[in-house]
């Protein structure tokens, strides 16, 4: 099985920002004028450096822990320079990079280490479980919702566990179509290992370029092709799982009724109960044809009717997502020709079909005609469009920063009848918290993956930045957060609980499932080294 | 909305058979010379009765504990009738109707209570707990692993919790699709209150009759149209549990990112860790057109192969079943003829379409031509005769145990690739044991439930029954649960593992994950008062 890294993984991310340094976004001139204009943004954002200037405080772990660490790793996967504690502290929420644009390093790891098996993964547990060393798994380091910002004050230190050395693939059984996939693997080297055997794994996140076949698993992803692949987490067949006091190995069967499906218990865990060193998962053949095109409704609720009857009667498309007015104005869909001059109007759907020439032609000739009686269309030019910038959107918000905005993102999800509500809701509660500080922002959403039942909302905020953003976030945030359990909406969709939701999803859960969450913690993590302040109310 | 119970309910069940006693089958002549030529059976089978001529052992319930439950739920819902005992003693597996055959009514529950709503479950959950009483959540009694035969001897007691009362369509989202449904309505029950608004569950297991919305969820389901509709589990969306120590509403939208999907905990339990009061399910429009079909290959692994592709690259027909050798030798597909002269030869599948005429139309013309490569056909007849008799296997069950034949059904699950090895063991090992205890069986199999990954597989197992079939067949049991397990399998597709499969769950789980169920129970059940004995290992 072969087992190298492909030559075109990305280079390693900015310190302090998205992605690749190199593909830094330049602000349009339409989108500096909508800034200066239209949120009345005063001052340049913050932003400390280079990276060779900056010094977290000392690292904590005494040396006999680093001594067995050493010993079990070798030294070489021992690394506590200043860069690696650097680029191992927090994800990449737009709160994570104000802290590291301000360059505060509080909390950074004190050690990361590189461990390059599952047995090294168990032992490296135990050794941190007996030393009450917190450990926070590492995989592309993406998360937007605080889940590598353990509260470790109680442990004796804390270590982020990089599993980019866990990225093989272990085995492809073609018959079943189900691949055994190292958790270290980011999306572009999964795609290529299993490309060369002509399958695909269908998950394509915006975060693609970095996360992990891990992270996918723990945070339970969805990519932006779910409405015809489904989600990360429904493919997940297997897991192989270490944990402080011994390992898991789940699943013999696609499906089962021998008991419950402990699988999904560990799938959202966000490394508060395990670390997943192997992932069986359901793959597919590559694609022979794929085709993307918009659509434009005359309104959200007309688009969302539309979207809801192919979601429930099919045939389904393999992407669709649809914008409400305001992000198809903005052009966000087209992440390259935001704001520019022309703005379009309605609300654009993106629409896109891969698969074998005559599942595509079928589905397409379907789905067409049920478009064709309630929107305008197709704009193939739009499809190719959002298919070529489909990873751009978080680069775009570093020069946001830079320019002095405020811009984040959150997203939820519920039934197709609280829709409405929940829109209204989470519009209204930022756009009042905002206002409220002084900054009126511009609130975008969009329709991003559909299921029979229900929908997720994705939001995007921008505004003026105040002098303390992270003060004026956290205010929005939280207004954000309670209009959602409010209007009866799931916390998060897609992007995990973190330690920023943990509140609410605690509110979400109710007292008698915190419980149970937190006995099965308990059990499998004593000394609650994993991922401390993570995830478990 | 209406709550009404629908006038059509099957009457009460045969209290040591299967079903309404008014469809006993008769055996045809061609299976009676099949039992005395080729399995050999000697004697008929033991049964006891009436009903009324048999009393159970004297109820042990204190009288302060009675009169507490009393006083909760009404005096005329609290029942220690022999009758009412007696019915809500075990389940309807072989080895259960053995022992009821035989008078043993050894461990009949002390009491059966009918508590009508959440808090009234709630409430006796409390007292049970406090008393040390131990309660058996009860549906439709159709439960075939010892889902009904707790460990009760360390109790103050044991309580038959029959939740018939609690038989209200609650809500109904037209929008979404998703109907609220209390766990005590049987399969036509709720089939009836969901038809008056044109809607269906989709989910048709052989027990439908009988068994119950609250069963579908607690033992993950799997119906005979899961290929085109889908398992039970993957279209609960939302769950009501009481459990002893509080309880728990979980789901507020069809998927979230947000934690562990803790529905995927109670699905599968089995009353051990809770008793679901109410179920929010995704259900569909009632489908205008469908259609049955048999197809016959040459071989078993013929029809498997092209099984697979349909299941993995579509059009997916809304029922998919393929049987052995043997199984289409003996016309098991039509249980009126089963070992009718002029047998059929080959490997019959099922083949069926529901939904509305186009997409009948186009789903049967695509799998036509998939079939028409591998297979003969269509056979009109055989699908409609499958139709027709589809919930009547059961029944055929009781007279060939008057005949003094030992039948029973086991099934299992595992991933494609696995599948022959599966097959060929598990026959092995029943074929085995039996014929080393001088009953040579027959043994027939279908695919029943197929995935892109991997299928179930159905045995059917008959042979002459010996002086003691209890110890006979817990033999060939043991060695063909064995079996599954060194092949890879898991021990249960969907039946559950009740009481029966515990061994070999605990050991498919392995330590960690046992360790992992043990911790929710005695969180959520602290007195262990739920079902013991019945799944946690």
């Amino acid at each position: 099985m072969p087992s190298a890294r492909p030559p075109d993984l990305p280079p390693e991310p900015s310190w302090s920002g998205w992605g690749d340094p190199a593909e830094a976004s330049e602000l349009s001139d339409g989108l500096s004028q909508l800034l200066t204009q239209a949120l009345g943004i005063r001052r340049p954002g913050r932003r400390v450096g280079p990276l060779s200037a900056l010094a977290p405080p000392p690292s904590r772990i005494p040396a006999t822990v680093r001594a067995a660490l050493e010993s079990l790793l070798g030294a070489a996967h021992v690394l506590d320079d200043d860069e690696a504690r650097i680029r191992h502290l927090r994800g990449k929420s737009t709160p994570d990079l104000l802290r590291l644009r301000a360059g505060d390093l509080a909390d950074a790891p004190d050690l990361v280490l590189l461990p390059a098996s599952h047995d090294e993964v168990l032992d490296t547990l135990r050794i941190c479980s007996r030393e009450l060393v917190a450990v926070v798994p590492f995989g592309g380091g993406t998360s937007v919702v605080g889940g590598l910002e353990p509260r470790s004050d109680d442990f004796t230190g804390q270590i982020a566990l990089d599993l980019r050395r866990l990225n093989r693939l272990q085995a492809l059984d073609e018959v079943s179509r189900v691949a055994v996939l190292e958790p270290g693997l980011r999306g572009p080297e999964a795609e290529a290992l299993l490309g060369e055997h002509g399958f695909i794994t269908g998950h394509y996140p915006q975060s693609f370029e970095y996360a992990t076949i891990g992270g996918y698993a723990a945070t339970r992803s969805s990519g932006q092709s779910s409405v015809g692949y489904g989600r990360f987490d429904e493919h997940v067949v297997g897991l192989r799982v270490a944990t402080p006091t011994g390992e898991l190995a789940l699943g013999r069967a696609p499906k089962s009724a021998a008991g419950p499906d402990l699988r999904q218990l560990i799938l959202g865990s966000e490394g508060a109960l395990g670390v997943i060193t192997a992932v069986s998962l359901e793959v597919r053949p590559a694609p022979a044809v794929s085709a993307y095109e918009g659509w434009r409704f005359e309104s959200f609720a007309a688009g969302a009717a539309v979207v809801r009857r192919l979601a429930q009667d099919g045939p389904r498309p393999t992407v669709l997502r649809l914008s409400d007015e305001a992000e198809t104005a903005l052009n966000l869909a087209r992440p390259a020709e935001i704001g520019a001059p022309g703005a379009s109007c309605g609300c654009l759907a993106i629409v896109g079909f891969e698969g074998t020439a005559e599942d595509v032609a079928g589905r397409r000739r379907e789905v067409t005609r049920v478009l064709e009686a309630a929107a305008s269309g197709p704009e193939p030019e739009a499809g190719e469009s959002w298919v070529r910038d489909r990873y751009h959107g978080p680069y775009l918000r570093d020069a946001l920063l830079d320019a002095g905005a405020l811009v984040e993102t959150l997203e939820t999800v519920t039934f197709w009848s609280s829709l409405p509500e929940l829109y209204a809701a989470v519009s209204g509660a930022l756009r009042d918290s905002l206002s409220a500080q002084g900054t009126p922002p511009v609130i975008l959403c969009h329709i991003s993956h559909v299921y029979p039942s229900g929908a997720s909302l994705y939001f995007t905020v921008g505004c003026a930045a105040l002098e303390d953003p992270l003060v004026q976030w956290r205010q929005a945030k939280a207004a954000a957060s309670d209009a959602i359990l409010a209007a009866g909406g799931s916390i998060t969709h897609h992007h995990g609980v973190g330690r920023d939701h943990r509140d609410w999803y605690e509110r979400e859960l109710g007292r008698t499932a915190v419980r149970a969450l937190r006995a099965v913690k308990a059990e499998l993590d004593p000394q609650g080294i994993l991922n401390p302040g993570i995830l478990i109310p």
